[in-house]
């Protein structure tokens, strides 16, 4: 690879345009370009703003206009080459008169190819993998779904320091200190669909949208979509079928047949909310990617366990995730000797099962 | 108070002293002794080395011989007043002419008086409180059991994030990592007593010794005391019962009896590792202190759980101790994929229930 300090500085810039806050999370991944002249200066800049709108380099192409021609596009994702919602890219750079292409992630679609042999069949230069790792980070779930054919599954649990999600009557309000429930929040916002089992609406009624630390809920078009899955009918009065979101209620007890429906609807991150039977299930089927515990420094000594059944008879046979992050979250109040610090640990599964 | 600066450097000095290594864990507070003359300088030191040995005064006044006519004695705790083992302090500084005694924390024992207002009445100019948080943090079990007139009680619990102390065959080796079970010999080894049920020695047979990370067992003299609890027999061949330490069985069911009885024992702090029906029995009975909860990032969905019932019906109940720390005990074989992070809470009880 051979890229110069200007196409280095320029992926910095696209990166950090296909983050543009605001973007609604969609089916497709978050991509940004930078068009540059012969002395590496900035013609033009792009991003793609969600389902429908333009692609990164459209956006530029438009904006450059007649400029387009001659200069070195810098793009965070490999140019597509299908006629999608917009027509493909890479076509769209060779009618501008782009004559280098540099990008960062390759397309990870294992069977489609991206566009780059298309552009240097026609003769551009092109230069791919600068800060490849950057922007794969930056399009994790799309990235993941794409390579899998099914979303990224992030499973959250929260328990008590003797595993507890509830207590004998089934109270679980609250287990988790506020800043537990706000972090969650915040990792709900950044997922596409939230999953529960239809035993925890029916116990719990929880709304499941993405909330403020005041209980505002997000602008609808913001919100993941709510599904619920199981075989039961879903009380016509439970809050999960209110307005704030979408909500739709899978028929099926299958985790993969569940994953494969989501797929087709574009969905890219399940965030999985339990319960424990719905958890053990995905956990069963391995379609547990990533794991999220909020441990609350409290003890109930019976109740609810956070997960149920895994199979497992004997120590040796125990799911050994690997720990990615451990992050204490400091009390939201520091003077309600009620708030203690809670601990999140972020897992990743596979390491020994 | 007024003391000068030379007393508070010589009383870091007795503090220091005080805490000398490889003195043994007894029934007696770790104490230090710093005599001072009339220009600040440094007369003669002493410590108290553990039970039937000199205490820190007589051991610096046995130093000094004639020059401790006149000094100042910097001590960490009030001279005793009592005659034990070896006669009363307050006594013997008298008869060796020392003229003022500077003393950080005050006998807690909250019947027998300490030796100040002996002292005071003999004309001798008497200081208290300096750095007597740090002396009594020296001898916090020590200070908790005289104060108390029982035992402090420490249950450790290891746990899953799903909150199983042992897989459902009764398997148990190991949830907790190497460093989480590294840490735990040490917390052993600053406790005098190691405390579990029946149940534990007829399922796990454990040692319940201090040992290294190779499994070497500490000398006899610095093991603590291992107590087993419950009416059932002990088998002959436990190995509980061997030579690496001595044993004591309970033949009772009550928490409290117990304690009564090792206080008696002159035990000052008890390490209680379960099982999970003997930590909730003390939980019960509000006879928990301190809890050190080591979390491993394991899932076993099944199994035994970390604490027996509690008699907690409803979330509200719940028993909400308060965190003092929390450590991330990092692996010690970094290049061991197996070897993971565990997380150690340590959490005081009391806030909430
Ligand atoms: N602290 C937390 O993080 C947390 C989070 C969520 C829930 N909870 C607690 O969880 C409790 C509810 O527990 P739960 O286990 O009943 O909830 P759940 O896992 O949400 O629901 C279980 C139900 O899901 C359906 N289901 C869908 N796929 C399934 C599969 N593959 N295998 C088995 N069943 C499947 C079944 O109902 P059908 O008969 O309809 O098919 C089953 O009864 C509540 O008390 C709630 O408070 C706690
Ligand atoms: N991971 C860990 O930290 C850890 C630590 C320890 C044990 N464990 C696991 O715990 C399991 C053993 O569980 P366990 O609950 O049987 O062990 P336990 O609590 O050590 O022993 C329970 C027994 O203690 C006696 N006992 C004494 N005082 C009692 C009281 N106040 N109330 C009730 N019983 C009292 C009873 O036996 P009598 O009939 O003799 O009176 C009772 O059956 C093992 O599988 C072991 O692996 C795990």
């Amino acid at each position: 690879m051979s890229t110069s300090p200007a196409e280095r500085d320029a992926m910095r810039r696209a990166l950090a345009l296909a983050a543009t806050p605001g973007v609604p999370l969609g089916p497709n991944p978050r991509v940004g370009c930078v068009l540059l002249d012969d002395e590496g200066r900035t013609v033009a800049e792009g991003h793609h703003r969600g389902a429908g709108t333009a692609h990164a380099e459209a956006d530029a192409l438009r904006l450059a206009g007649e400029h387009a021609r001659g200069t070195t596009a810098v793009v965070t994702l490999e140019p597509c080459n299908h006629t999608g919602r917009t027509g493909p890219c890479a076509g769209a750079l060779l009618a501008a008169g782009v004559r280098r292409v540099v990008f960062a992630q390759a397309d990870p679609n294992p069977v489609a190819a991206g566009g780059a042999t298309t552009l240097r069949e026609a003769g551009v230069e092109v230069e791919q993998g600068l800060l490849a790792d950057d922007a794969a980070a930056l399009n994790r779930a799309w990235t993941f779904a794409v390579t899998h054919g099914r979303p990224l599954v992030t499973w959250k649990l929260a328990t008590t320091i003797d595993g507890r999600s509830a207590a004998a009557d089934g109270t679980s309000r609250w287990v988790s200190s506020a800043a537990a429930r706000l972090d969650t929040h915040r990792l709900r916002a950044m997922a596409d669909t939230m999953l529960v089992g239809t035993g925890t609406v029916a116990v719990d009624d929880p709304l499941l949208t993405v909330r403020d630390a005041d209980g505002v809920p997000a602008p609808r078009a913001q919100q993941p979509l709510r599904v619920v899955m199981g075989e039961r009918e879903l009380p016509a009065q439970a809050r999960v079928l209110n307005d704030d979101a979408e909500t739709l209620h899978l028929r099926t007890r299958d985790p993969r047949a569940a994953l494969t429906e989501l797929q087709q609807r574009e969905r890219r991150h399940v965030f999985l909310e339990g319960g424990p039977t719905l958890a053990a299930a995905f956990l069963r089927a391995g379609l547990v990617d990533e794991i999220v515990a909020y441990v609350a420094p409290v003890l109930l000594g019976s109740g609810l366990a956070g997960v149920g059944d895994l199979g497992i008879g004997t120590i040796a046979a125990a799911l050994r995730p690997r720990v990615t992050d451990v992050t204490v979250l400091a009390p939201l109040d520091p003077t309600d000797p009620h708030d203690q610090p809670n601990v999140r640990l972020t897992l990743a599964p596979g390491g020994d099962h």
